[in-house]
């Protein structure tokens, strides 16, 4: 496809990167998740930095209307940290609203209007009833053509995974792989909401038994756990429990700055390379739902901009809503073949000592997915791994100058993919 | 107050602009709306454009999850005039979603990323009964401070008219006399919701009574009509129905397009010299009421980017979601002192035929307030009158090189002002 050659007017970085606890939190709203993660960022900018030097903030949020009744956000967020009156606009693109928030705040320093961005994704998910939260979230699909056909996510990405499954001979055993890389990355993360790998779940699972005097399941290894239908229920097939994301809350941040001023706020920036973005057809007017094109897209994009190839990509974050999704996006980003996804995650080429590492901070799957938040909170692990700074899941052996993060809006209607350098 | 000097990295120019018919369609939903005004824009570029040659889209929209249940709008519109897979980004700052998405188009030309960029506002409002419009729409007010204490718009608005009244005298009549004029412009403009003036609306309401052989009420002019508590019932006072702009259907187009590619699509562009964005505390929060902060903020920003004056400005639309609103504009952008805003509207400074004519196409109160449309359809009235085809309300005897728009989100927690240049 013909994909015309873009170029930024000048160069942007990250000075700056971190988010709130991911989890499912009785006592905040969106101001306390916010607040939380612009405070933890205050900390990451290594020579410091005035707030009063932030010109504008970009923030993502998928539904704040739904989950908490208060629309307009923007400006009340920047009330919290005392930012008004500076200009804060508000970018909804479903899960991948806050990817196209750093985009957008990308373009405004390139533009030449901002030296110095906030960016930030929030989302509050977990105060409605479960079945309001499904409602809410399935407002992302097209209502005229899919909601009224009965369509939640897990079945639209169900029937990707189907359509995969025929094509490719993807089999479910090679979906849940993707879940059990995914948890033993987050169990690695501080921040993740399911710090724990699937044997820690399944070991409190029998311990939870054990003390309420019920008989404890048999379970030895984790795929006797996964493949019990009580314990990992089918939710749409073939996607079970522990093939779909949580629902969560939390919020990122990220200080951009124009690449000349970048070195006043550390030694260490990381800078955004290439940038892409791209809208696709809702998913029953596809030809093909085994790929998502709006990725490809998004991807040649930021690759022609940034003047890279898959193969020179180090590590990446992308968009594991469901464990189909990740396999997918591992093809439409060019690091393995169409239908090569999901043997690639079964054989442990994804995993954090393989050769391609996808989602070390445990993914939306471990880390959680508060849909807002997802894409800004990609670039938090960038960061950290870039810089070396991952701790206990730091990507060891090689030197990670590039990377890449994907974030996807509901079955790919929006796609936006970013990508990295860390320069010597 | 410091203001930073901005500067765009390039100049952008609008080379088409045009929106659907304003009103309340049962008939039609966002969809159609959009489609319309795309049509109708691509039928105002003077040298014709091909849709392919569109990089990207920015739409404002305020609240379609809650109108129409549909979330994540920005790839299906974009799906509806094939403009698949471009990047498609939906800007929500409440009743300024567009203007701040054309100021985010703006930028994204001027970052060097994109050349040729459509800005679109959409807003479907009339689908809902009238108490969930008015809980739909009050969700843009801070609903922890203000929306529990049960404040809707009007009576926001009001708390600002009362403040106005008591610091500087203005009557509820000065407030009315910006009605009387917007209908005015309005009556001229066939694609307004009330394409009527009050005195036409009041005709029409005695024929009625006539037709139904009921009494006919005594009204003689205008003011007899506006003066009866039935004709004019007080929503909040002191602001009565006609203070209030409606409930309305509709969309708006613009294409932009860099400088230096401007005159490939016409040999009149309207060139975007200055754009300024700026957000303020909660109204509660407030420790002045008659006045927009973020309002002389951005128009600041504007001004400066544009190097040019108030006084400079020959026409301007701005934000008269309520009459006082339009009052409040016209002092915080400079062209009256604080306090003669109400002054100067009843005196008809602010006529088609006064020396600083505002709201030229009806404003909200009579073109309608689509809200996430409003924004771009300022735009709209700009383009016709700079370009001098406006048609029976044609500001005449004056050269219309220089013009402003103000639209402002909630009570003012968003304000985005922009400045517009004809050149020779």
């Amino acid at each position: 496809m013909y994909i015309k050659k873009r170029k930024l007017a000048r160069g942007v970085a990250i000075v700056g990167a971190e988010m709130s606890r991911f989890g499912a939190f009785d006592d905040r709203i969106t101001r306390d998740l916010f607040v939380e993660a612009f405070g933890e960022m205050r900390k990451a900018v290594d020579k410091g930095f005035d707030p009063r030097d932030i010109e504008a903030v970009y923030f993502g949020n998928a539904a704040n209307e739904q989950f908490e009744f208060q629309g307009h956000l923007a400006p009340i967020l920047a009330d919290w940290v005392g930012l008004v009156p500076r200009a804060i606009t508000r970018i909804e693109a479903a899960c991948a609203s806050s990817g196209v928030a750093v985009r957008q705040g990308v373009l405004s320093v390139a533009s030449g209007v901002n030296d110095v961005v906030l960016v930030a994704g929030v989302e509050k998910m977990t105060g409605l009833s479960a079945e309001l939260t499904t409602s809410v979230i399935s407002l992302g699909c097209d209502q005229v053509y899919e909601g009224k056909a009965g369509f939640t996510f897990p079945g639209l990405y169900a029937a990707m995974a189907t359509a995969h499954m025929h094509r490719h001979g993807t089999s479910a055993r090679q979906l849940m792989s993707v879940a059990l890389k995914n948890h033993r990355n987050g169990a690695l993360n501080a921040k993740a909401q399911f710090n724990a790998t699937i044997a820690d779940l399944m070991a409190r699972r029998i311990a939870r038994c054990r003390e309420r005097g019920e008989p404890a399941p048999g379970w030895k290894a984790e795929w006797d756990f996964l493949e019990d239908a009580e314990a990992n229920p089918v939710v749409a097939w073939p996607l079970r429990l522990f093939d779909c994301s949580p629902v969560s809350d939390g919020a990122a941040c990220l200080l951009l700055a124009s690449e000349d001023i970048a070195r006043q706020f550390t030694d260490n920036p990381v800078y955004i390379i290439g940038t892409g973005q791209a809208s696709d057809h809702a998913l029953h007017e596809r030809p093909d739902m085994t790929a998502i094109m709006a990725a490809r897209r998004a991807a040649s994009e930021a690759y022609d901009m940034a003047g890279v190839r898959p193969q020179d990509i180090k590590i990446a974050e992308v968009h594991d809503c469901f464990t189909i999704a990740e396999i997918v996006a591992t093809e439409d980003l060019g690091f393995f073949a169409p239908g090569a996804g999901g043997r690639a995650a079964e054989e442990g080429l994804t995993a954090r000592d393989g050769p391609k590492p996808i989602n070390t901070s445990g993914g939306l799957k471990a880390k959680g997915h508060p849909v807002g938040a997802s894409g800004a909170a990609q670039m938090v692990e960038i960061w950290r791994q870039m810089r070396g700074e991952a701790g206990p899941r730091q990507v060891a052996g090689r030197d990670i100058d590039l990377a890449l993060t994907h974030n996807v809006g509901a079955t790919g209607g929006t796609c936006v993919v970013h990508i990295f350098e860390r320069r010597q």
